[in-house]
């Protein structure tokens, strides 16, 4: 009789509940996204579902209805009553027997999660330290995938550096993105950041954060620095969902702008906070 | 209240089942082994194991005991009574609510499941048609990692074109291996493969074929070959521990060995089925 192991627990195969058979789980087959509420407002939702849209496509995920998610998320939104909410979707290409080439006609998974988003002023206020790692990631960084293992194990070797976040390096020696943020240098009044390639994900924060610094006046330039360069910045900083813009105090061992938050990343915050109040924060 | 969605069901976030919360679905945080029987008998057990071990190792999971997890397959395979039994396995770093960085002590979930092989005699005597992709993995393919999304659209892109298999290529052009075997050309009695980097798996039937060639009196050399090379050789074939060595009769659209399975490839069929009677099997 063919068989299913959980742990110490035998099944029959044919009893297996379908969630050990999701092609997310044998092949990270899926694609994800991580959206926001302010204040029980829904930030940038439909930015966050076209760039699913365009995931889903990248990797051929077929049979999602994007309208019926986007009114599943805001009525199990409305469900949670959390004012300041984390909302995790991945939707998988669904569940089949293990083989690599997938059945036609397979129906998607859909997984959410709701929960609290902790506040992060003093992370704002104080900043944080960066390591430089490796970039082991695939060659299609712009699809934001399931297959996040390079990523995972960059982030745990910068918190047993001490660090908040590593900073990926790639084999030209050049920095593409942190393991699950966009990275900023701020030179002379002007913030730079890598140009979009295949090599990293297209960013909502990023788009946020180039209408914080045209706010500011500053001028927002596409470059690709290397970890020199990038150490010789006036400010750095990251963009993250969860905590909007997060001031880098420490890159690789050095101090960034004297060891604290820079003064146009904190004009970024505010304006980027500006923008979430005024302009993008929508009612459910 | 923190909530999550599965399909169309929402549940309190705090009574989620921990396998939603796994890591090998968030971030295709674990390893894999595929294994088989032949005719009731375990075959190259230990060195999967080894090499199970090798790939935690590499990505940091601790506490998976090697010698109770190989007490633990030989004891579910007893229960199976399957003669021809491919054996999956996949080991993940655990469940814990969704952070890139995991927590210490987090404790390894064990997956496997015990199915019938079906048989490819006809495979063995025709031969597959095999196609080129972009081979778009990661760095570290030498860990056999749930990390496949690429993997699997090569070979749904390989299936959709009615080839057996993908033959990755990388960025120089050169064949790696194929998206789930082994990849060899013969070259006037020299079995040619590429070697060992960490752009390949450490492929445990390249072992066995690599016997079986020196069984045969045929040379075997490592050598990295591109498309135009591997075109001209006299044979081509697979190798994968689901159906041993898979001929290759079309590459890309080209017919190899005028079209059939090749002499020599046909001669290292046997070998290997010799070396799997003879001197690998173990009673369970």
């Amino acid at each position: 009789m063919e068989l299913a192991v959980i742990q110490d627990r035998t099944v029959p195969l044919s009893e297996l509940d379908s969630s050990f058979l999701d092609r997310g789980l044998f092949f990270g087959d899926g694609v994800y996204e991580v959206m926001r509420t302010y204040g029980g407002r829904l930030f940038a939702l439909d930015e966050h579902l076209e760039r699913l849209d365009r995931s889903l496509r990248a990797v051929w995920i077929k049979g999602v209805d994007i309208p019926a998610l986007r009114a599943q998320i805001i009525d199990a939104y409305k469900e949670t009553g959390i004012d300041n909410c984390c909302i995790y979707l991945h939707i998988t290409r669904g569940s089949a027997p293990r083989s690599h080439a997938w059945p036609e006609g397979i129906k998607p998974n859909i997984f959410m999660m709701f929960s609290h988003i902790e506040g992060y002023e003093k992370l704002h206020r104080d900043g944080v330290k960066v390591c430089i790692a490796e970039d082991l990631r695939w060659k299609r960084c712009d699809i934001k995938s399931l297959n996040l293992l390079p990523n995972a194990m960059a982030k745990k070797f910068a918190r047993d550096k001490d660090c908040f976040e590593a900073i990926l390096k790639d084999r030209r020696g050049d920095i593409t993105e942190g393991a699950s943020s966009a990275f900023f240098a701020v030179f002379n009044r002007m913030v730079v950041t890598r140009p979009l390639s295949n090599k990293i994900l297209p960013s909502i924060s990023r788009m946020f954060v180039r209408r914080a610094v045209e706010n500011c006046g500053i001028e927002f330039a596409e470059k690709t620095l290397n970890p020199l360069q990038a150490a010789k910045a006036d400010e750095l900083f990251l963009a993250v969902t969860t905590k909007d813009i997060v001031g880098i105090t420490d890159f690789d061992g050095r101090p960034v702008s004297g060891g604290k938050v820079g003064r146009i990343t904190k004009s970024l915050q505010e304006s980027f906070a500006e923008i979430v109040k005024k302009n993008a924060l929508k009612p459910c």
